[in-house]
């Protein structure tokens, strides 16, 4: 056989002699070279991968047969035939509506934000000092939200519109607290929100009305809060006023979906009487992708400002006593309120709002009302030529929606026929009635076509004729500025809009320019091949709602994704769904529900989660109607047996669920986790495993070879999906077969009908389907070996760092070999006695040495937990080694006596160049000491940090989560 | 009427109606906003743009009638339509070889430089201390095609490598002043660098003898020079021992064409014995693009250094002591030598240089060699299998390209035929002949598809039964070791290239962080929308080569960018061709020559240059044969009218053109242009109008209208091409009617083949045709009104800030109304008495306060020439203009005596952080005063100078121009 490659003379068979080449995918994923991972084995003590893998991993548990989903690709291979998958979706311009619109990137965005690594790999920014960029965004975003929508507090983003109207319905709840009265929801809000809240308020059991709310009596009938739609779901605006004050008298609250750029010219919901505002920013910038993903938002009234679910930016001062941003209300969160959380939102849309706020910044307030304007009359202009040829176009002001009767189901599918024929989707409402929705893309000709579907000629708007559009009313028309503050009014030609966001950019710390070795955030290299799809089109300009037939290339990608995700897991059947890693959870502990009831369990609503997992566990059981029973962890961070077997014993009859973490969020692979499950299954219940670090498992062992029956993946952890500074992020379950036919429903999508007994957990079947691509691009260029060597590098890579800082700082829970996992916890407790120094002082100090901090005092208080993943290459390794040891002798120097404990270079920390560059400097150390503590800062210059230490007290107690227009450094 | 916009509710026609929107393209190119401009125009003293225009520009020469090419486009509709017309180009696998070959853009490389504006917005880099990371990268080029081609000098780029071949002749008789022999040109050179090599011999009047190198009596017969390629057009390996012997025995110099994936893999040029090594850098990872843009280069032994052309990137120190990068041996080159200059070359392929460069850092030695054999191996499989089928493959050692004999043109028809319907094209070698190149892309299914167009049937190569690939002979294969350094051994996972790449961009200033006011050089927004279709593979998937019938949506981008161009410039005629404003130079003046020739005036030699031409005048007259006659300006900087009539009448019979930049390199429209071009054409002579300054003109005035013959217009200038960093660029030019048959022809080109009088200046019939959709879209946005927009508010912008500046530096040559047209110069001589502060001192302090600074000394030494262009904002040009009357203010302070002449803030700029970090300061100013000058900088944050002032001369004398592997800074 011939050789085609240099490498090797020997003869092979012919697939192995093509594929073979240096240029694998695998060798652009994994940083350490050959000969650097065995440098990197000879620290670990261990002569192979192998052998540091058995070091790690219990022998009971690894799988015997090696992954079965096919042979590496190259790159250019690969992403070759994925186009050939992506063509088979069909583009076709989309008025079907229902939250979801055609919208124009603006280009300068696209390609500097959506496909900019210095963007799309930060994260989320709890590093305030060296995440100003995203902060300032993420506060327009906020701005721009409770502008439009007239209210006092807006969130950084939520999920998607139906889930953010499920988060209403719970803060309703959470505001209202001592109220038992159902929730009301409005019988014209868009389906999937209608379902996914009946889903939560089911699990809670909530009792939801679904009525009319302009004929609803209010006033005799108590609710605790009231869900309406404006614009509603067939186009139609009501005036709520009268409404909203009957539910006012009577105590209760009013939430409204709405829609920005409906807004523009609206009247917003905060000016007739809303509590709660909340829906899409979809159409501000981002594609429909499929369904996602894209930033809801909520915003609400100032005295709420506690109970709005999500994360809120807000302005605080710095160590110098400058105005710095941060995220505030922390205190909400369900990683501190756990099982007492009313949300477990964690992963957000941080990337989407952002990308939302920068197309509010590139067109500014007037621009926005052009387009707004733009949209309304266009529908108007419709309206009118549909009515002179004779249509029922439904009565009521509008603002881009049309309803038309046609009478009957066969004309009406007529006209769908022939929009179909003409490359056009509409909204089928009922079996005689059809929705167009129009959006910013639409222009002329696109009028034509859509009257050429209706009329069945050509003959339909005369150009040289065109009736004026109808004003809005005085009843809808919004009379009230918005959006402006400077900022929104000053970037508005390209260049300054590049700068702009270049400006931001470089204030921030991501992947591209250093290692995030985030304990249990698997911060890995988002590959630009697996990026690309995401921006193709046939990915992209798809409606969530359009018809299957059309989507045969997602189809496809479904189909194989999930058998790779099934082979990965070892499970039988996967969920698509679930567009968060807490979603996921919620999804799988509501499977977990569904299935005890259709067994009759219905009292099976213990669930068992240790101490140490993430905050996320209990919010998400007790959204699932659940209650949760802590586990304790025995003193080497492993569950405690016997506490276990009490809980299970005692919980017997009501036990569900068991939720843990694998390996361990101790950064440990626990021996008895076959026994623990065991254990649950004899007492009747399920075992939930939170897939967060699944990237030490894939091809050494999985969650079903485990014996678990649920496991959510964090495909923005392991698998490649980027973190975009607080998301989008996607988090499928897998399940066993008993399962499956409690995964969750949709009603919109055909095979998995609103019948189901679960329920649709998020607005669309499949999630934010517009980044599954980067999945399921990364499983297949590295192939089953590839995955699997993935996993084990993690693992020799944290074992590596590990060893290296094991003489330094005490390393918290290793296993009985001494070894971590992929991840693992340095000790700060010691510190606090001699030198006052914490962990906080650590990684505010690896800002001065370039870095991003490790996971902070989770999942134990005043610790670091480090995961490296296997994309860092050796050096950076050991750039970061030599930073934590150089800071160690730091502590040291306090510990000495050399500095004082509240003037030294930790509690300092971090340096500004403003404060290095100042003449006067009063510190007990170097300016050089301080801004430069390690040489190859000089070569490779970091990320300056751009404010001192933030001050998260000052912030939380003086709350201002908005722009004003007196703020002039953000 | 029906109105679709806000901003007005008249009535108008309904294009006008449906295109209304403010989120016109030109409201995102232009900077300033309306209310902006009427405060500069207050400034200014005008109350209108009108007024400004009709102060700057005279009203002889203003156009009757408006611009009538079209109306504007929104970026959303006109990139829709575009991708239409892109479609039309039909995608093939091409195996035609000939100099392009396909190859596989690393994706990390094609996202994170070529599509980002950190790279390519970047000027050339003059101010070498911002601008470290290209030159870094530059050196990287330099190291890699010395390593590759075993010379000892290479330079930073040259446009193609057929221009490289004709600079190679060019630098034969550089070297070999005194010889008056021939050049011998192989007859087994691609067709188009012997055709290029023909046009600049005939134009020098040297004689070129073409024949096989390996029969000629060299012993018999001096060269100046002989041009070998190895491997051949044919694909044939030569062992040109002995025939380098021969020619260095008789007194002459061997060049070399060559291929660098070839050389991976080959004995190269360097160790067989050539002088001069060129070629194309194409297949490094950068798209076949219908012909460019790509990097060529060309190497040399050290005995020849200065007589390289082009850039060359050296290694010197900075103030402080430590390595820098800079251009090297400037005083080589055409603005500097001017009409003793060899090459005009100017604008070269620096970001194309920089994407080779980064492939070879991402593939490293192995990784190249690895795919060098690969496609090796692959051609000797296919050439047995074709072997095995009993085809007539032409003997001898191949690289990559066999050529099969088919007997007779029938057969080889039929082949070519069965190629195309398998979606492939080959090269057409002769009637009965073809050529196939294999290429990096080439896969097992494409040489069964190739099989099959010979075979005509499905049975080819037995995948079972592949015979092993004959190795190459000890003659040709490869020892010696290359790309040795750690900088190509280290960046091979995506995540190191990712941050070696975003470290490199950090260190520079481009267009995405401040304005780059660089007088001459219209350093104008490069908008995303413009640049997006670069990347779509219908226009870099393109073999230059391939049939015109695949190519109709490049045909009809062509004529019409044409028609646009003729339009603007009011021409008759536009060559696409020549690939650089000074090719755009030297393709004029042939044009003329050959005019003049045709009409029998064979003496017509003489070319009028005033004082003040850009270098490229002066040295593409010396290379189309002409000899330069100097005219003198008068002491308001307008051409010497007086001096102009003595010179006419002197040289009246032998009078061949006039060469002038319009308006002037002073920055005036002048007004006696119409006198002195009557008085050329009077004397029998034809005005080359150089369009340097076209920015200036569009819609206003025109070439055409004027009455100029030939005009050159850089549309990397006046039409949005990004500047690369120094290239690319293209250069058409437009011609009146008279002089259309004597444009530059192309021999691979059908209409204008090579029958023509003036013969090719490039390598490829539409130069680098990838790009020309950026001035396309550009135009197509703007729109005619949209064009003289930009023209007019060039004009504002400049005004503006002349008006600001003018009490605090004194400005040299404006108009008889006070006037600037688009740029302006200010004087920086009066300084130096008191102060000792020079132009280059006001240069680098511009860095301390973020801006890359002005062009310096040029036209004339010791000052400073600023141009805005239009899409500057206001808030940026205010910036500007406060940093430069803050700096005067800082010279001022050393003319009071406040700080000493030799150690002030100007003399000792730029300022490093390094510097100001350090503990030890002794400057007699302050760390803030140095570093922070302007409050704005702690707002929006400076690119910090990466290095102190660079010293040239130290560096010049001790020349290093390639990574040595003891060198650890860069």
């Amino acid at each position: 056989a011939a050789a085609l490659s240099t490498s090797s003379s020997t003869s092979r068979s012919q697939s192995e002699l093509y594929s073979e080449t240096l240029d694998t995918f695998s060798r652009r994923h994994i940083g350490p070279s050959e000969s650097e991972t065995m440098d990197m084995l000879a620290t670990i003590g261990v002569k192979s991968v192998d052998e540091c893998i058995d070091l790690a991993v219990p022998k009971s548990i690894r799988l015997d047969t090696p992954l079965s989903f096919g042979d590496p690709k190259t790159e250019h291979q690969f992403l070759k035939e994925f186009k050939t998958m992506a063509k088979m979706n069909q583009l076709k311009r989309n008025y079907i509506g229902q939250g979801y619109y055609g919208t124009i990137v603006p280009p300068v965005i696209l390609r500097n934000v959506l496909e900019n690594p210095g963007w799309y790999t930060a994260y989320t920014p709890y590093q305030a000092e060296i995440a100003q960029g995203r902060l300032e965004s993420l506060l327009n975003f906020q701005t721009m939200c409770s502008d439009l929508t007239g209210m006092d507090i807006a969130n950084a983003s939520l999920l998607d519109e139906a889930t953010a109207g499920a988060e209403a319905m719970a803060m309703c709840f959470n505001v209202n607290k001592k109220s038992k009265a159902p929730f009301f929801v409005a019988n014209n809000v868009h389906e999937q929100t209608l379902e996914v809240i009946k889903t939560r308020a089911n699990a809670l059991g909530i009792e939801v009305i679904v009525d009319d709310p302009m004929t609803y009596d209010f006033g005799s009938n108590k609710v605790t809060g009231a869900l309406l739609q404006y614009p509603a779901t067939d186009g139609t605006l009501q005036d709520y006023r009268n409404v909203t004050e009957a539910i006012h008298d009577n105590g209760g609250l009013v939430a409204c979906a709405t829609d920005l750029l409906a807004l523009t010219v609206l009247t917003p919901p905060g000016e007739w009487g809303a509590d709660i505002a909340f829906g899409s920013a979809q159409r501000f910038g981002v594609p429909m992708g499929n369904g996602g993903p894209h930033a809801a938002f909520l915003t609400c009234r100032k005295k709420y400002q506690r109970s709005i679910p999500g994360r809120i930016i807000g302005v605080s001062v710095d160590s110098q006593g400058n105005p710095a941003l941060r995220m505030a209300l922390q205190t909400r969160e369900q990683h501190i309120r756990r099982e007492k959380a009313t949300s477990n939102i964690c992963t957000a849309q941080a990337l989407l709002a952002n990308i939302a706020a920068h197309y509010a910044v590139y067109h500014g307030p007037e621009g926005l009302k052009d387009i707004g304007q733009r949209v309304h009359n266009l529908t108007e202009i419709l309206r009118q030529s549909l009515v002179q040829h004779e249509f029922d176009v439904q009565d009521g002001e509008v603002f881009d929606t049309l309803k038309i009767n046609l009478g009957n189901s066969n004309e009406a599918d007529a006209v769908m026929a022939r929009a179909t024929v003409l490359g056009m989707n509409f909204r089928r409402y009922s079996p005689e009635s059809i929705c167009v929705s129009l959006d910013e893309t639409v222009e002329l000709q696109d009028l034509l076509d859509i009257g050429h579907a209706f009329t069945g000629n050509n003959v339909f708007i005369d150009e040289a004729d065109l009736a004026s559009p109808a004003p809005l009313s005085e009843t809808f028309a919004r009379t009230s500025d918005f959006l402006t503050h400077d900022i929104f009014n000053k970037y508005h030609s390209e260049t300054e809009m590049l700068r702009y966001l270049k400006y931001l950019e470089d204030k921030d710390v991501a992947l591209n320019t250093s290692m995030i070795a985030l304990g249990s955030c698997t911060m890995k290299l988002n590959a630009t091949a697996e990026m690309i799809p995401v921006t193709w089109p046939e990915f992209g300009n798809v409606h969530p709602f359009q018809p299957a037939e059309q989507l045969s290339g997602y189809e496809a990608m479904y189909r194989e994704l999930s058998a790779q995700l099934c082979d990965i897991t070892g499970f039988a059947g996967m969920s698509l769904q679930p567009n968060s890693g807490a979603q996921g959870e919620f999804a799988g502990l509501m499977t977990i529900a569904s299935y005890h009831k259709a067994n009759g369990d219905d009292d099976r609503t213990i669930c068992l989660i240790p101490t140490a997992a993430h905050g996320t566990n209990p919010a998400s059981a007790q959204m699932a109607g659940m209650k949760t029973v802590i586990v304790k962890c025995d003193k080497d961070g492993n569950t405690d047996m016997d506490d276990l077997r009490a809980k299970c014993e005692k919980y017997s009859d009501k036990l569900a669920a068991f939720m843990i973490t694998y390996p361990s969020t101790h950064g440990v692979f626990e021996e008895h986790i076959k026994d623990m499950i065991d254990l649950i299954h004899q007492h009747g219940g399920q075992v939930y495993m939170d897939g967060a670090n699944m990237n030490a498992q894939c091809g050494i062992t999985s969650p079903g070879a485990i014996g678990a029956d649920v496991c959510h993946l964090n495909l923005h952890k392991t698998f490649c999906i980027p973190h975009g500074g607080g998301g989008p992020g996607m988090g499928p379950i897998g399940v066993a077969e008993h399962l499956i036919p409690y995964l969750p429903s949709h009603p919109l999508a055909g095979e998995r009908g609103p019948s189901d007994v679960t329920g649709p957990v998020n607005a669309t079947p499949y999630g934010s389907a517009s980044i599954l691509p980067i999945s399921y691009v990364y499983i297949s260029m590295m192939g089953a070996e590839g995955i699997k060597k993935a996993s084990e590098m993690a693992i020799v890579n944290a074992n590596y760092m590990r060893a290296r800082l094991a003489d330094h700082y005490p390393v918290l829970y290793l296993n009985d070999k001494g070894a971590c996992a992929h991840e693992f916890i340095l000790d700060m407790r010691p510190f606090d006695k001699v030198s006052g120094i914490a962990a906080e002082d650590v990684a505010k100090r690896l800002a001065d040495y370039g870095f991003h901090a490790p996971t902070m005092s989770f999942p134990v208080a005043n610790t670091l937990m480090i995961e490296p993943t296997e994309s860092e290459p050796k050096d950076e390794l050991d750039r970061f080694c030599d930073a934590m040891i150089q800071i160690r002798k730091e502590i040291e120097e306090i510990e000495d006596g050399l500095y004082p404990k509240d003037n030294n270079v930790l509690v300092n920390a971090p340096h500004t160049l403003t404060q290095l560059t100042n003449d006067e400097w009063d510190k007990p150390y170097s300016r050089e000491k301080a801004g430069y503590p390690v040489d190859y800062l000089r070569i490779r210059p970091k990320k300056w940090p751009t404010v001192g230490r933030v001050d998260n007290v000052y912030g939380d107690r003086n709350l201002v989560v908005r722009r004003s227009n007196d703020d002039v450094t953000f």
